[in-house]
């Protein structure tokens, strides 16, 4: 029988677990094409990656719905989907759809918690209580679908920053707390990260959210033979960066200020509208030209919510540099894009590689992902096409 | 004594040599900064690099003028320069415009002619009277000016395209046919190259016109040692596709159109509003999209002469593109650069390693100088970053 | 009963015709919103204009097909429409699609003659014999309909330009030519607007076409009564021209120039890729800034077909202008608008207008159409906010 | 003897006053362009304007500079200004410097305090000594310089949001109040707008700060017959609004977002950095397209500074708006203009056309001058060229 892979969706109901769910359904159908979908280039034929058909979907939320509803108000507010598309796979999503279960809100912070009631008759009292629910739904979900590798995604909203202590550096102080522990021990993101890590079971951190982020959820994946990735899918304005501020690196141009704004309206900008939840996000964005630059500009990021704008987020950003003989120059870009859109396949990217790097025996960070991320863990380089060839390195390696 | 570097500017007394010619005289002087120069980066520490003094102006052109007016009406067209700058550098341009001898029209295409009229009155009546002018002139510079090691380098305005037969397949052909020879035989760049490589001086090609680029002439180089760089030097929007394209290529986003507009108003642009001038830029400006995609999107390509611009080159590109589930999506960049100011420091990139390259004894073409180029001498990819990588790999070789 | 009138689509099945057809049904059973229509701001509130549902559609093509095929491929090409807008209209398209007629092509020129073959068993062989046809298709929908008011409305693609000469300053001049003429006597434009003058209906020309734009019949709808208006809807571009022109002239800042371009992908794209169709419209979209501006600066303007952009014209301007003290500062912008929804309203607006002055009892030219036009028939003044003057006054004179 | 005009300026040294002063010098030298005069189209020729030779400059500051220092620091950080022109006019620049005060800080606000000290040692101790020592050194001016008419024009930073009470509604409860009043009584602004109201001397508003805009100060210039005009100068972007947002309300296209965002460095930056500062400049700003389209759109407008920007004030406006059947298009501009350039020619219309109003015996408000602010005094309408018309009117009675 053909692997099973089962692919876990923390805020299953969202932009991006939505279209990687009617995704994956019009893949497997053959019903849409694959652009966009770095592991169907040339570079990976003859892998044993994962084909669509193979994964089974399943996930949490804090918003009772379904994917057929969440896909057509996607359609409504975004004019992306066609709804022919839902109706094709209109079995495969009612089916993934009753595999979603409540979510916890324990850690969410306020904004996010405000947007959905599902579960919240019985909320987790602790962090251990919100970390074994979360387990018994997982080990359930494996059980009932036969799954031989399960990855659990996390493409929920943003969360404020959450800044670590000391008892989030040993994998024993951080189990000794959890007892007794609420918002202020972990965030919501780290009790999904931590179910799935105690399993052993694979997690990627697709958003800025703390996740599996710390000393001693890495030391408990060490034990278990988790594989991590993470953090931060690299999908528009920060790819973006990270394509051309190393042009400017090598042709010694100096970049005097890069100012970037973001806007657009889907439910992660209701989110990002709230300024705890924004500064995570806002962070990452910034510091990727410093880093590549190797010296800081004048610097500017905003994200701003208009909800009109639906799931496009339009950037645009305002580069001046000097060129030869101090000579001021500009260059400015806009980039259109549909946010989940450019989010799922790079989402899928990451679970085939890492259902892959599975089969291959590994465990622990994954570094050769960070290509797909803004704040690549235990990688310092944001160079996009330095972190390609690390990609290309492994796959060489895989061949060899 | 110092090693004296010559450099022999074909098109002397036009933007990019004016600006090479008062750069090298201000970075000597230290009164401008050296951003835009590769060469200054940490990567090339330690290298004999010959410095800014180090290097001795002469040069070709069919205007007849001095670098002090051309550097006066660039200011004043443009608006770059600051009047102290020539002021200060005045022996030194003085000296310069002093060794710009009259070019040759011959085979320089009706609108380049009409441009000048310096050494009109006793044109060459051939190739081979017009090539031993030339190296007159060279050979009576070296000597003057006690030079180790001659490098001529082409910033002459766009020839049109020049179509290689039998003829230009082996150099006893070519030589042969050079008594009897005219425009028919050979382009204007391609007499300059000839009298450079046959006295094996070093010959770098900053534009898009033919000079080197045939059989016979590197057969020639061959033998008498000389170094060939080229060609068409990528300063701005075409520098922008090959530092995106491979980012679309890499993410497997499928690029359906890439529409590219420029404008710009200086005398370059008067030869390139000539159609069959023009052609030569747009061709190779069109293909790297292609060649780096693996595909052919819809292109459009226009150069397009606006006075009021001056040396300004504004591009606007459009790039129309599907991501996932065929989505459509949009970047739009407008890129505002200084055309000259852009080319001049890539410029003394190109001769300050063709001298480190001299120094260790070298010869023929300088493959490892590829990301410097639009049309790249014997290197088929266009990916800037790969392109990088074979400089970065030229570099640790010779540091090993 | 309730006034009928008739709405004949000369270019029917288009991407114009098809939006204008959909959309009156939609407005008519009130299933899409009715913004872009001037007609409906409260200015005009209180005149008799003829509603959504009074309006019978008929016309000519030269492409058999139906409005449905039209409007699901345009859905296709350019993700506009819904698909249940076309379901809940599907009985008024059909009808409407009965009732086109195959049109004639003499005249048509090579490019868009084309584009159909519906009609070509039997091809008119005269100026005279086409008129003829053209007669007896719209009396028999007059006829059929019991329409009160026929108005002809030309949306086909653009023609090449036609010079006038002296047969076509009189009436009777050109009435003699007829019956030998061919396409060197008239476009294809003009013979459906002799069709429709000579028996007293209106005629309004969308298009840069020539249609009835010549003294011959002008002078012919003076006796018969005709309504006149024209031509080229000023839909995108050249509106924002019309707008933007006028702060430059009335800030006193010098445009030194004004680029633009432009780039869509629809069917009337593939006739404008043909230099002889485009120059009719590059001609009027250059010429407005010149006239408002009242001095000629550098411009260019391009219009290029790229097909992935479907209906979606998006355009690039870039005016480069000099301030106080000769500063020169730039103004940019991009306008992805959407061709034929743009288009669409105009012509319902200048229809609805047309059919208030025949109740007026008006005939010949309507000056007071202006501002919706490119090149209005009888207005100097390119300048938008003078030429809405002209309607509001027009309006005011009305209610008086 | 020809008519001398006295031009105070407070806030001299500014990039607007240094602006002003220069290209007066320069306009009556004629070694610049009269470009972005208004007051130099044809409408105004015959009319007895006073020319640039007959303003008399003077002013105050709190930083201790001169115009030439100013004018050099302005062409190294901008660009701008040619060295020559600062040459040609340096006796007129170091007279006028001479006649620049120490200005007060008595309600300017603690951001602007902190950029100079001039006249720090002896601050005013209420509001009734900074007014009077202000008409001391306006009546100084006057006498000292023959002048026959005083237009004191602010053209200093931006003042923090100012909420008035009763105190301001009349002038004799606002004057009672001056002896005992200190910042919270008055800001900055309105103690020049008061000196030079009671002695019956011209006050022309050309910041977004409070100045003459009360009740009580309104009341006084109609006891004195001062001439009012205000406030805030549409120079940029809000100019760009108020052109562009008549267009869609005219075309009926529903505007759902307008973003803009604006970026530059300039010293009147360093201010706008405060947010209470910038909040008074974003209200204007924001409100102008609500006004003129009848209804609010999702809105955004952003002030930032950056430093390397200098005056170079660029703007990015991202306009979302639905077309016919909903249809959502989008307009995007980028204005980059020069701030202080742009200013500096609408400070001198208005304050020429409050010299003809003098001349013609006015006083109070001059609504007429609506079409030069961001928020005209006395007008609710903020469609740009129905503001034009205004102005075309009153010239018009004018010559009547």
């Amino acid at each position: 029988m053909s692997r099973r892979v089962g692919l876990w969706l923390v805020g299953a109901f969202g932009g991006v677990g939505t279209t990687i769910t009617l995704g994956l359904a019009c893949l497997a159908k053959k019903i849409t094409p694959d652009h966009g979908l770095t592991t169907q280039l040339p570079l990976f034929q003859g892998l044993p990656l994962p084909q669509p058909d193979q994964f089974i979907v399943g996930g949490h939320d804090i918003r009772q719905t379904s994917f057929i509803e969440s896909a057509n108000e996607f359609r409504t507010n975004s004019g992306v989907f066609q709804p022919e598309w839902i109706e094709a796979c209109r079995e495969t999503l009612e089916a993934a759809s009753a595999r979603v279960r409540p979510g916890t809100k324990l850690g969410s912070g306020s904004t996010i918690s405000k947007m959905g009631t599902w579960g919240d008759e019985q909320p987790a009292q602790n962090t251990q209580e919100a970390i074994d629910r979360i387990s018994r739904d997982l080990e359930a979900f494996v059980a009932a679908e036969k799954i031989d590798h399960l990855i659990v995604l996390s493409v929920s909203s943003t969360e404020p920053v959450f800044p670590l202590s000391d008892v989030h550096q040993t994998w024993a102080a951080l189990e000794a707390a959890l007892p007794t522990g609420g918002p202020e021990l972990l965030p919501s993101s780290s009790l999904y990260a931590i179910a799935a890590v105690r399993a052993g079971h694979s997690y990627v951190n697709f958003t800025p959210s703390l996740g599996a982020s710390m000393p001693a959820v890495e030391e408990l994946a060490d034990k278990t033979g988790s594989l991590l990735a993470g953090k931060d899918g690299k999908t528009g304005e920060t790819l973006m960066k990270t394509v051309l501020a190393p042009m400017f690196a090598q042709r010694n141009l100096k970049v005097q200020s890069w100012v970037g704004h973001n806007i657009f309206g889907n439910r992660d900008g209701v989110v990002l509208d709230d300024p705890v939840n924004k500064a995570a996000k806002v962070n990452t964005k910034d510091w990727v030209t410093t880093q590549i630059l190797g010296y800081k500009p004048n610097t500017l990021v905003t994200i701003e919510y208009i909800p009109d704008m639906g799931d496009w987020k339009t950037a645009w950003d305002h580069i001046h540099f000097q060129g030869f003989m101090g000579t001021q120059m500009t260059l400015q870009f806009t980039w259109q894009g549909c946010d989940s859109l450019l989010a799922a396949p790079l989402a899928i990217d990451m679970v085939r590689l890492t259902d892959l790097e599975k089969q291959r025996g590994g465990k622990g960070l994954q570094k050769h992902l960070a290509c797909f991320f803004k704040s690549p863990e235990g990688v310092e380089d944001n160079h996009f096409f330095r972190q390609w060839s690390m990609l290309e390195a492994y796959v060489a390696s895989l061949k060899a």
